[in-house]
């Protein structure tokens, strides 16, 4: 250990700063950190592990819906970017300009995509002539650029890496219905494969994506109680088809416009599984997209056959986990703290007497529960330990979730449980936008969504005490 | 038939103008069409699933070696662009350059990345202090841009797709080990998996990367006879570490500056394909990276029994190959000329008849071989066909390269040889950089490589007539 640089340092606690917490995380667990270039963020190997997991199981889903992946200009000509007003009066103020090739000034300044609808929509208007050709259910994965003013690592920077899916159908009811499909394929898998509960709904007129007809949302609350939007799925009717002329020959002969969706997920997500599972030891990866789940740590390791037994568990357990075996020569409560750091779901300790037992020590790191294992029931055991932190992770967050959301029917109420309570506030609405900014410059919450899911709370809108239209969740978001 | 709008055209052949023949196949096939940028194409669907199987095949080959990826922010600032000489004066000239975000102009230029060493090497100044963090093995997929006057699909467009492996050692020689090693994975997948014979070997002087010590490249024979540069690794010594200030205790305790290698394949290698194994119907893919290796086609698919059966094999033969049946109304002759286009390997022909014979037909698309199988034994047969079809295109292709390699020892047979026949030319070099730019000039060659499999072909220069120093390859080139 003497020439060891490297040493585990105790991060901020979450009590004591949830900001220079999730910081200290993000740093310590080696996910990213920071470039020469403001707001732009390094994603390190085992932050782009992480985010390949979550891309191939969200890439498998997309695929298995028939859609395809296609890869689009990262550039933008002004011109293309003006062609939908609501569009680009959303995105405008805050796009890179390019102006210079080499030396040469360009006649036209191409801004560098914060998002492509527009360039889908070019393309669409060349390949969609019949309703032989519809419905196109394309994906890309790529980086995206907006000039935020204050960034932060995942949650936001200005670039970000993303899917976007951009479908055309031939029905507004099949549009929506893919819309609807997608918010779906989104919810499953921040549940399935991230342990994450979401609410799902859709989002008020003042906080859809700029040109969408409706925005549904999936929301989830983090650690600190503020809400984390980790996917939005858009619908558009056919005002870009208008936009750009996308017409088709339909069933009938006639000539119609094509109705449209985009729906993303970003590096973002990142940032809400550190929220969502994170403690004051660290990171809590959920199993099913940990670049690591298993880390074997042996023990005792310069005695004879240990690491031999280490390094052969490994390769045996690699059909059941990914595994890691660490057997550098750093100290066995250095290891300890790193991967518990670095947030790997199962520990497997082996040293002289477990061998001699034909036995290991398996530690959960949501828990730190430990089990004494016999190795020969490793291969059926690993993966139910895994599942069995899915399992705790999901519910630890589900629980937090409902023992951390009110619900209020008068504007004291709503004033008194955001300033007082951290979570999320169920509070009915009359559907004006007026009482959304009073409640934004009174409580200090905004919409996160109207739920799918709706409750009868009050007749009357918290707000202005006229009838009310729908359930809404109130509070504070990143 | 009535309705349908698409129909197969035929494509110009190859023999009355290459060029077009390519643009056609891009087109056709629907790799690739052109973005409303300039230079910037749009990979359509059936590209991009081409490009995600190279893509899997390299990644893989890559983390068997113990590289790691990493996501590398896309605008480099001016000055960091600038901290390497050479490596700034071959860029700086074919950058994109960001001026403005939002509306705000920026203090600083930044460009979209041409390539990324000079991010990287400011990253590894942060995280290199001791032998203990060497190696250091990166690698990432992206996309680079590179302001090119004229632009063809796949083999020079302005915005392209890469990986760009990075990676630092302790000393002079495993850098060096790391530029062969992984010039020989390139080298390797080329022949295993894409079915293209490449040559290895070095870059002159005149022809290295921007700021290496050494180039080292695949070069793949086209159709036309011009070279294809297929992929390049480069050895940079500590130039750029002493540029980056990047310095790490070795195991004396004494500091030394680290010494590094990069190494990049793009979507280049598509245009490779496309030229190495196309006809004049189409495409011709090599079965390791065919998005659709086997495509069923149902005869008289009215018939009663003819879809299920097709669609029962596409079923039982997933298992086996990628595969694809096409139950749409086409024609079968529309069908076939579609799927020769795509240059699908395997063609599976299924009719009424054959469904009471218990067989089918499998047509191969390089030779369009058919043979009659069992429907008991196409788990064993498909997998040999498709072997068949990868060991032909291979064959082919190697045999044509040989075909078309011509050995030279005077000027005269020098330029008579380039003018009169399309290929290489192998000549012997004094090492001067004056007899290259002499055989540019007037045999309109230029050196591709010089071989690690070294030939004696005569003791002195083609062009000068001084003692040679080494063999080199010449040609013309993509």
């Amino acid at each position: 250990m003497a020439d060891n640089k490297k040493m585990v340092d105790a991060i901020t606690s979450m009590e004591e700063n949830f900001a220079q917490w999730y910081t200290d995380v993000v740093k310590k667990a080696e996910l990213a950190s920071y470039s020469g270039v403001r707001g732009c963020m390094i994603v390190r190997p085992y932050g782009t592990a992480l985010w390949e997991n979550i891309r191939n199981d969200l890439d498998s889903r997309f695929k298995a819906l028939g859609h395809e992946n296609i890869m689009m200009p990262m550039f933008i000509p002004e011109s293309l970017l003006q062609r939908e007003k609501d569009h680009v009066e959303g995105f405008a103020p805050e796009v890179a300009w390019v102006t210079h090739g080499g030396d040469e000034k360009l006649q036209e300044r191409l801004c560098v995509r914060p998002t492509s609808e527009t360039v889908f929509c070019e393309h669409y208007a060349d390949i969609i002539h019949s309703y032989r050709d519809l419905p196109k259910l394309y994906n890309q994965w790529c980086s995206v650029v907006r000039w935020e003013k204050t960034t932060r690592p995942f949650l936001r920077t200005m670039e970000f890496y993303w899917q976007e899916g951009h479908t055309m159908h031939e029905t507004a009811e099949e549009a929506l219905e893919e819309t609807e499909r997608m918010l779906n394929v989104y919810a499953d898998f921040c549940e399935q494969s991230l342990a994450i509960p979401v609410v799902k709904g859709r989002k008020t007129d003042k906080e859809k994506f700029a040109g969408a007809e409706a925005t549904y949302t999936i929301e989830a609350m983090m650690h600190d109680g503020k809400a984390l939007q980790s996917g939005t799925s858009h619908y558009f009717g056919d005002g870009f088809a208008r936009a750009f002329d996308i017409q088709f020959t339909d069933r009938a002969n006639q000539l119609q416009y094509p109705h449209q969706t985009s729906w993303g997920m970003s590096t973002r997500i990142i940032g809400a599984i550190i929220m969502t599972h994170g403690d004051d030891n660290g990171l809590v990866l959920p199993p099913a997209v940990a670049p690591i789940q298993l880390v074997i740590l042996p023990i005792a390791q310069h005695k004879p056959g240990v690491l031999d037994k280490a390094r052969e568990l490994a390769d045996r357990l690699s059909a059941v986990a990914r595994v890691k075996v660490d057997d550098s020569d750093n100290s066995a409560g250095w290891k300890f703290a790193e991967y518990e750091m670095k947030g790997v779901p199962l520990r497997l300790e082996i040293g002289p007497r477990d061998i001699e037992n034909n036995q290991c020590v398996l530690v959960r790191r949501d828990n730190r529960e430990k089990t004494v294992v016999s190795l020969d029931e490793l291969e059926t055991k690993i993966p139910e330990l895994l599942k069995a932190v899915h399992d705790g992770l999901y519910q630890k967050a589900l629980d937090r979730r409902e023992s951390m959301t009110f619900t209020v029917t008068t504007m004291d109420e709503m004033k008194k449980t955001a300033d007082e309570q951290p979570g999320l506030i169920k509070a009915m609405w009359c559907g004006d936008e007026e009482c959304e900014l009073k409640l934004k410059e009174i409580a200090g919450v905004t919409s996160r969504c109207m739920p799918f899911e709706q409750e009868h709370i009050a007749d009357t809108c918290v707000c202005c005490g006229k009838p009310a239209k729908t359930m809404v969740v109130w509070g504070k978001a990143y």
